[in-house]
Parts: C-alpha cells; structure tokens; sequence
C-alpha cells in the first residue's frame, strides 16, 4: 500500500490507532482455518465516523477491507486474503451502549465479547441465548456477520433471531440504519435480514440492537445412552415433533465417546453406538419434569437404555462434560482434523449419520461426528495423519462426499461457521448458477467497488 | 396491451386461464385500500413453469407484472398502479404440498389461504402462529410478501420467524432456491429475509417452507379493566420484562370501548380508559395459572380495577368479543377511516398514546386505538366524515403527525400492513435519502427493467 494511503489513515484515527509493523500484521493475518495471509495494516475505529471516512477512501482509492471480530471463525471470513485493511473493534468499539430493560433489547457495538453480554443481561434477570462455543471471545459483529449458532439453538434459535436493528456503514462511506427496536416492521427492504450472514462482504457493522428474552428461572439436565447411533437420531426428532423443545440436545457419537474416554477417564460407556445430553428450562419444577418424563418416554421407545437425569449442578456439569470436551479429544484420531458444520432436517441425521460411516469405510478413515442434533447441526470431523500428504488428500476426498451427502438429503454446506474461503469451492455443489448470480448482483448493489471482503463465500 | 402479447400468454397458460374482460379486469382492480387500477390482463399459472415463462416474457418485452394473493392488503401492493399483467394464484396454485410431521415443516404454494393452512396443521397436532386478521381469505404468498403479523406475534413471532424456504422467480424467468428445511443455514446470502416484506418487488413466490410447533395442550384468557390508557401501557410493558410472555397481550382505549359497547350492546364498561384481552398458553394448567397469576399481580399493580378470568371456552371468546368486533364498530366516528399500524418499542406505547391524544385534540377529531399493543403495534383510525373535503384535508395531516410521532418513538410506519401505495409518501419521514439509495440498488439488482410491481414502497 502506498505511503500516502497511511498517512491519510493515521490522519483520520491517529497514529496509535494503526499498526503496521509485521509482528502485528502476521497477528492479523489467521484465524481458526489455520490459513494465513498479511493485511497492510490494522487499523482500530474510535466510532462510526471513523469507519464511515476510511470506507469513503478505501472505496475512492480501491483499497481492499476486511472487517475482523476475534478471528475465531472457521472458514477464514476474516482473513485478508487480498491483503488490504483489517478493521479491529476489539479497541474502541467493544461496549454495550445500553440495556433497555422496558422494551427488553440490548444495543451493542461489535467488538462486544458475546459472554460479556451474556453476563450483563443475565445480572439484571434477561436472557441472550444465542451461545457459540466461541462465547468467551468472539464478538456479537462477528456474530452477526456469521450468524453464530450455538448449544440453545434448538429452542432458542441463533443470531439472527435475536437481531432487531443493525447500523452500518456502506462502502461508499453512508451510514444506514437497518431494523427498529420493534418486534414488528415492514416499512422498507428488511436490510438487517440480509446484513446476517453476509460475511462482512456488504457493509461494516457499527451497532447491533439484540432482543432479549426473560431469563428461565430453572434448567434441568438429563443424558441418555443408546446402543446405535441410528437409535439415538430417530430419538431426535421424535423429541422434538412430540411437543416438548429442549434447550438444547446434543450427541456424542461412538467414536467420540471413546476419544473423551481415552483422553479423561470418566468412566463413559465406551461400547455405546450415542450419547444424547438434553436441558430443558422453564420457570416451574412441574414443567420441567414434565419435559424430562416425555423425552425419558420418547428415548426409551427408542431403544434408550439407560437415562441419567442430574439432581444438581454438579451432576449436570458432570452429564456435559463429554460434550464440552469432544472437539479438543479427537485429536487421538489424527493430526489434521477437517472439522464441518453441515446441517440437515433433523429426521434425515439417521441417514445422514449412516452415509458419513459408508465414506468412512470406503476411505478407511475415522469420522468421529458430535453436535447440536437437536437443530439438524452435526459438527462432522474427518480425521487424518496431517504429515502424510496421500491421507490429506484422502481427507479432501472424503469431505467433498460428505457436502454431496449433506445436500442430497435436503441440508446446507455451512449451518454455522459460513463459507469464507475454506468452503469457497464447495459453493457450486449446493447453488444454481442463476443462485450464484443473484448473489453476485446484490454484492454489487452493495458494493459496486468490490472493496469489502472481496472474494469470499465463491464470490467475483 | 398489444394483442400479440395476449396471443403469448394464452399459448403459455391456455385461454382459460386468463382473464381479458372488463367485469374481471374491475374486479381484479381492488385491494383493501379501496384505489382502484386496472390491469391490463389477470393471468392464472399452473405451475412454476407457466410463472417462469411469464415473466421472462414480460421482462424481454418491459410488461409490467404485479404479483396478487387475496388483494386482502391496506396499502395497494397488489394493485395494478400502472397497469399490465395480474398474476393471480388462487385457481391452480394454491395447495399443501407437504406436512412433513418429522420435521415439523408445511410446504406450500402461494395461493394456500392462511386458514386453510392453520386447520390443516392443527388436525395432526401441529400450529403454525401467523394469525393476521384477514387470515380466513388471505393467502400465504401475500402473507410472506407483507409479512404479516396477528394475535399471537407476542409470544410467537410474525411471518418471517416461521419461514424456511423460498422457491421464486427472478424478473428474468430464473428460479432460484432461497434457503432450507434446516434450522441453521448460513450458506451464501440470506435471499429469503430479504424476500419476505419485499412486496412483490423483487420476485415471485411460487412455493413457501414454513416451520411449524407442536400445539400448545391448553389456552386461557383473561381480561383487566384500567381506568386510565396510560396505566394500562405501563401494564403492557411491564408484564412482559415480568417473565411471562403471553401469546396476545391486545387492548382497546375508550374511544373504541364505546363504539362496541354502541354497536353490540354488551355490557362493556364505558368509562374505562382501556381494556387489556390477553391469552396464554402451554401445556399444563399449573403453568398457565402461573403465567396468570403474574400477569394479574402486575395489571393491579398499574391500576387494574378488575381482572376477569374465562373459565371455559365460551368465556373466553365473551372476553375476545370487544377486541374481535373492535374494527367493523368504529363507523360510529364517521364515514372516511385512516387506519394505521404503527408499531413502536413497547415501553414508547403510553408517550404515544398521550400524542395521539394531543393530535385528536388539535385538530378536533377522534382518532380511536386497538390492537397488538404486547408487540407495540397500535391500529390507529382517523375518523372523519368523508363527505366533507375539508375533514378528508384535517385527517391527512393528522396521518402525517401520527406518522412523525411514531417516528419520533423509535417506531415504524408500518408494523404489519406495509407500505405499497398508500404509505409511500411518507417513506422520507422514516428513511434516509441513502438508505432509499439502497433500496433502490437492491431493487435494480433483482428486477434491473423494473418490471415487477414498479413503483411501490416509495421505490424508483
């Protein structure tokens, strides 16, 4: 970038607001794809006027941008993957600016810790559910931008479902504000709705108002043991289709179960085809039990064979402590984990579940799947020697049947950690042409420069 | 209309399924709002196929297209404001193609009228919320494009909290795909948000995904009397920062109380400033006894000078009588009613009562107020005599103060009906000269000849 490109920069935020030194620059330049590429600078916003001048001139002087929260994601939305401006929030613009306890709504800037605002809203009694395992870094405008998931999103939903209002600076510089803090609005293009998800490929985020909800006052856990994993899936949905919604239900497959066995020794059931773990929440010990004897009925119609509900804290932290610990145990199966997020209707996981151990065998590789069940979401890790290129390129193999096996059973390539470029090539598996270029039509609406994020989720 | 292009349309959809005569063009040249347009022709596709032909027809020929459910609408968006093509959906699409009982999904077409739906749903034990009050005529497809709200947003969301999937045809004859039968789905943009509340500008609906809930076990209702508005306001908002959420939480202010009481003779208390009708659900009674009790320990603490509980079925729809009949009991004021749905944060409602107050005082005329205050939607009437011009002037800048008021609060122009025709003067009020930019980019993106439904929501 040309020198008189920082100097302009430094002018607008001050130079001790810029890093362009390389230790900071290669800081900025991974996320959690363990891909990396450099950006020229990084610059931290004070406020949405800073945001709204560097856009104006990176747009007049084709300067490329990349909005960044923690870098926690997956698929390398925030990497400056075309070098150019990293935006950082994490400085300045990282506060609550207001919980509105009347109309139940939090106003937020981006650079906000998700589990920061868990914590303030759950001190005066309210409730924002959405909980990816990131909580306790990634930031609500990353958030936003991915459309974070989460254990809770089977009763509760995920992010877009808590976004009222987003203010944002388009690349030419203009400020809009998209949403109200209302439940209901329909004047206008409901910009806020295609704003999520968009992978900061649209415009950069500079406030978010959030929905809250009224904290449960009771949560309840329970984990039941299946001999097959098969069982365990039909016992999924048919919770769920039988009236009760837990907060969350969650799945260990056998191969899971095992590697958390190996790694902690906690005495799991190592033979067990699935382990199910499921809270309900409610305000009366009545609605409770209530929930936990349907799904108890529902599992054990199932071929459930043993169901544990937990008396206390203790006991439930116990029930979860499989689930919280599954991602990091795998690593027992391999060196290279190639870790997808696809999502199907919840009554395709059996087949699902049984296409994944078909490509398995096929490949002779180990496939350990856990996740969010109770929404369809299988987090699905193809597990190889990372030093043994012939095994790497296996894996690739194996990922690609596992997208076509996803799709073909009416589900989606990325149910929470987005397209960025690790499922860049994968786009024309799940989307027509005439879809690809629809999307390419309103990234130009957007932004005609291509200045913002350019590149990404298969995009020109 | 050229008749080649007549003769084009009859190949593609057979002479039987287009309407060219006067007596249908007039009747196709209403909605709700009573302006009138004619179309040039009303067409009925059969399938998908007939709507793509359609409108690559149109697009290559710069025929202009409006998109039309039941024409249930407030605000003109499926009226034919500059003529050409009617694409109505009511004869051949109109079905459930699915209930998918494992997945809890509905796959409809546009035509599905709203009930129909609902009574489909409910008769296997399943419930899908959007309630609209022209939900016994109004049709999915209209639903979706409006996003219409009802009843029961409160506690369960409007339109778009339930829509899944889109299939629509772009104004050049594509089909596209917009989202799944997943509960997480973060691949590519999110075109269906951006599709719902788009009026028929950008697409044509052919087919919905909508999720659906178990149905609730048990229903109750309860009704608080309030001497003053503003108490009752305070009850509203206060009630659900409580941790109860009520499936409806609707009121009715004085004016309207004795416009019933008038019209129906029931017995209504006419010196109350408000009433307050609210249901609540789930599927025990101790739970729905809980949530009443805390709705009325709350009401009485905001001056509720009585709390009547239905003990049955019967009691409950004597409750829901006044709110029911509230609309069609409001020609007591005069002939010519403005009807709005402004929607503001709930905790704004008592400010903008006492405002509307101020506005009726002003200018000398009643403006009474009813509605789905539990998601601070207010249906605000205007009532002047219509035969006098000089009333007709008066109760458009009334409409104007009402709309700055909103605006002013935090609020919308419009919380369910939209904005087409009707509101589209007032679109600057609420939106900024770049954020109608946008819209107009967006706009241009999927519809670049502006052929489908030009002209409305203040657009280009």
């Amino acid at each position: 970038m040309e020198k008189k490109h920082f100097d302009h920069f430094r002018n607008i935020v001050g130079k001790e607001n810029i890093y362009e030194d390389k230790a900071h620059l290669i800081a900025y330049s991974y996320d959690a794809t363990r891909e990396h590429f450099e950006p020229d600078a990084v610059i931290f916003p004070r406020h949405e006027e800073d945001v709204s001048k560097i856009l104006k001139y990176c747009n007049e002087n084709r300067i490329v941008l990349v909005p960044r929260g923690a870098g926690s994601g997956f698929t390398g939305g925030a990497i400056p993957s075309e070098g150019g401006i990293i935006l950082a929030f994490e400085r300045h613009m990282n506060k609550i600016l207001e919980i509105d306890m009347q109309n139940m709504v939090a106003v937020v800037q981006p650079g906000l810790i998700n589990m920061d605002l868990q914590r303030a809203v759950e001190a005066v009694g309210l409730f924002y559910p959405p909980d990816p395992a990131s909580q306790d870094y990634s930031t609500i405008g990353g958030n936003v931008n991915e459309n974070a998931g989460g254990m809770r999103a089977a009763k509760y939903g995920i992010t877009k479902d808590y976004v009222m209002a987003i203010r944002a600076v388009l690349p030419n510089g203009d400020v809009i504000k998209a949403g109200k803090r209302t439940i209901k609005d329909v004047a206008g293009y409901n910009i806020a709705g295609i704003l999520i998800a968009s992978e900061g490929t649209l415009a950069v985020t500079t406030e978010v108002t959030l929905k809250l909800l009224a904290k449960p006052k009771k949560t309840k856990t329970a984990l039941g043991i299946f001999p097959t994993v098969s069982q365990a899936m039909e016992a999924v949905y048919k919770t769920m289709a039988s009236g009760v919604t837990p907060v969350a239900m969650e799945f260990l497959d056998n191969l899971t179960i095992r590697a958390v066995e190996q790694t902690f020794h906690k005495g799991l059931p190592i033979d067990a085809g699935a382990i199910l773990v499921t809270d309900v929440d409610g305000n009366l010990d009545d609605d409770l039990d209530f929930q936990l004897n349907q799904i108890e009925k529902v599992f054990k119609e199932n071929g459930c064979s043993e169901f544990k509900r937990a008396k206390d804290k203790a006991e439930a932290a116990d029930l979860w402590f499989a689930r919280r610990n599954a991602s990091q145990s795998l690593s027992i199966y391999g060196s290279k984990k190639l870790n997808e997020d696809v999502t199907v209707p919840r009554a395709a996981l059996p087949e699902l579940l049984e296409r994944f151990n078909a490509i398995a065998l096929k490949y002779k590789i180990n496939i350990p799947c856990f996740g969010h069940t109770g929404d369809g979401n299988v987090h699905t890790n193809v597990m190889v020697d990372g030093s043994d290129p012939e095994q790497v390129k296996i894996a690739y193999q194996a990922i690609e049947e596992v997208f076509q096996a996803t799709i073909d059973l009416g589900g989606t390539l990325s149910g929470e950690h987005g397209i960025g470029i690790a499922k860049a090539p994968y786009m024309s598996m799940a989307f027509s042409p005439e879809e690809m270029n629809l999307f390419n039509a309103i990234k130009k609406a957007f932004d005609p420069n291509n200045i913002l994020n350019p590149h990404k989720m298969g995009l020109n």
